[in-house]
């Protein structure tokens, strides 16, 4: 049978394994779709064509695009550079020449995802995009298939493999924050500048993509309220141990009765969860569906050759989608929808709060009267250090009840200006 | 757009499911699909006929198998009545006419699947079947699809929600199996004839189902080692946490050098993993990849309503089959194989053994020695009770290194015949 031909844009450490598992799986994957997969051509800069794997018939290379996007014998082209330009530009001209596109690329997905999902549509071709969230965890696949005939009426995510490693090895170790993030950054688990990571930016990227197959919603990343890592400190690992909770930093989303609530944060995660055992590098996204019922599934969120897995599930699926004659269905039955993200003072829920207070008669009587006037109960309160040598500051940690964040924002502000804090309190969602 | 017309075979709860679904989704399914899907005809038993639910039009409902099946304007046959006879023929009639089929039916696969595999491969037709194991969870779509280009090196399942209701509460309230049970059955989550689910049978079906996805093995379920949950007793579950694990009851797949190894029993998990945190009725399995690595699903394994989830996402598949005239590209890629399971005894690993001896000298002794004739070393030992009255039971766990089964049924033969043990040692196997 006629093989489909692939143009490879970006031959780098994916790219390889993409090549590596067409190679190796050739027979199966040829079986699967119902006609070979050839590669076409490989698009690489200059400086990697000495990095390429041996499996590449070198023959194939070529720096120059036009060359690659002008083979209109070029059936899919599959987009594993990286980077939102030239990226885009390669893509919509792709998908304008009537050719399917698979993508691992995260940063474009985010920024212009809905527009390309848009362009798809219009051009009637596939875009496919599974690893550009999740790495290995075939989420964007199950959102769009499994749950076909059901709506989503939440999900928490594990979304970023920095944070969830550095959380990991506080909670485990009692280790500081820059301990940690030095350490992962020697290790090659975090960036020389982590602030995309430990700073939730990357998380708020995906959680845009998620939002999109869940919930038809399109985005502005920039609207998404995010809070990383960075002031996390061992005594909140410690201080949620003792309340049976876990400290994770999660990308949620939920349809609400006033709009759809995405948020990216910290948060408290009880500790006999599934979720909360995800551990090191490892990302998860849990599905609530209306119908299904709560989904979880995890595995490596990045990493060459899980993504590489995801890349080759889409070629498959792209491939079959152009020799049946009838592409564009992934994308077609999306139909995106722009909306307002709910504020994230309406939030409502339980929440951890922790206070560095001077330890002088009648702070605990200050604090909880703060919360109170807000209209927020305490549930669980815990102190520690005091009863000693005057100067040093106590730790006391409250759960409240289930409260609004506008609320707890009032009663904090409250409380700041009251001067019985040292510092800024401490806040943690608690999810349930 | 010409529909694409379903014949529904069975209309209980998960049919009625399935008929909520395809009404309250229609419009989002037509254009996913591409063409609205229309329920042509509902096979109903007679004493069936009132309780249907109200979203069905009664003209569709027929007693009759011949009227459905002879209706050759129906293209898809949803078979969601269960039992394997007269489903099977059904079926079977269903294919040969050209049509293909959706089945939720887990006897039926784990007896006759590979047979149903092959015979909708020689007849082009689809057969999906993704509500047969796991209901809610999307685990035979990610073995298909998003893992077309990976080989599966390993999975563990705990898909059987009875055994692991009853381990999750003899664990969290320190009850006995036949309370836990009792209690199970009058709650519904546990059959009057417990017996197919907690002596592990059922998951030995599941087993086969999965092995056919994951390995492409064609395996005789009735060779599948497997035990069940009854002799577990609520010692066990303690002394399993104080060696930091949880019993899980286990369905375990794995390549090795000597063959495919599939096995069915409880085992400890390490308590700070995802899978060990999977309680209650929920449904979870853990698959390794060569390429991806770890990946984990889990959810609802049973069920009306998430089974249901699973049969729309499965019907609007082989629709895009049909419509796009390529039907049977999800069965062809299978190449399946029989070949023999590994024997039990090659298996090799850390065990957990619990003896109750006589609290006499030298008992302790006794069971070293016979361990360590055969070559098993012991890595920790406990006991509890002892040191007061004679005559009063001694309990004595010990975790073994890694070992080989054969050798360990070895030594606690040799520990039996020896007469110091006042019943069978109890031998749970440690999944790492």
């Amino acid at each position: 049978m006629k093989p489909v031909r692939l143009g490879l844009l970006g031959c780098g450490t994916v790219g390889g394994g993409v090549v590596r598992l067409l190679k190796t799986h050739a027979e199966y994957l040829a079986r699967s779709v119902g006609a070979p997969l050839e590669l076409a051509r490989i698009l690489v800069r200059d400086g990697d064509r000495d990095r390429v794997v041996p499996e590449v018939d070198r023959a194939l290379l070529t720096g120059d695009a036009e060359v690659l996007l002008g083979d209109h014998s070029i059936d899919i082209i599959v987009e594993v550079m990286g980077g939102v330009d030239p990226a885009r530009q390669y893509v919509e001209r792709a998908m304008d020449s009537g050719r399917s596109v698979v993508t691992a690329n995260k940063a474009l997905l985010a920024k212009h995802g809905p527009d390309l999902v848009a362009r798809a549509v219009q051009r009637r071709v596939d875009l496919a995009f599974e690893a550009s969230v999740g790495g290995g965890i075939p989420v964007i696949r199950v959102l769009r298939e499994a749950l076909v005939g059901d709506s989503v009426v939440k999900l928490e995510g594990i979304v970023n493999g920095t944070c969830n490693y550095v959380l990991t090895r506080m909670r485990n170790e009692g280790l500081g924050f820059d301990e940690v993030v030095r350490d992962a950054q020697a290790k090659g688990y975090a960036e020389a500048d982590p602030s995309l990571d430990v700073d939730g930016h990357d998380a708020a990227h995906k959680l845009v993509v998620l939002a999109m197959m869940a919930f038809g919603a399109r985005i502005d990343g920039q609207t998404v309220p995010t809070e990383g890592i960075r002031g996390i400190d061992p005594i909140d690992h410690r201080f949620a141990e003792r309340f049976g909770f876990v400290i994770k930093h999660l990308a949620i989303g939920r349809r609400t009765p006033s709009g759809l609530e995405l948020r990216v944060h910290p948060a408290l995660v009880r500790e006999d969860t599934a979720l909360a055992n995800v551990n090191g590098v490892l990302n998860a996204i849990a599905i609530e569906g209306r119908a299904l019922g709560p989904c979880l599934l995890s595995g490596r969120g990045a990493g060459d050759m899980p993504t590489a897995v995801s890349v080759v599930g889409d070629i498959c699926d792209v491939a079959r989608a152009k020799l049946s004659g009838v592409s564009g269905l992934a994308t077609s039955g999306m139909s995106l929808r722009a909306g307002p993200v709910a504020p994230i003072d309406d939030v409502r829920g339980r929440y951890y709060l922790r206070f560095e207070v001077h330890d002088r008669p009648g702070v605990l009587a200050r604090l909880a009267g703060g919360l109170g006037d807000a209209g927020v109960s305490i549930e669980q309160m815990v102190q520690e250090g005091g009863g000693g040598s005057t100067g040093v500051p106590v730790q006391i940690v409250m759960l409240t009840h289930e409260a609004v964040e506008r609320d707890i924002r009032r009663a904090l502000a409250e409380i700041k200006s009251s001067g019985v804090a040292a510092r800024d309190a401490m806040l943690l969602r608690i999810q349930e």
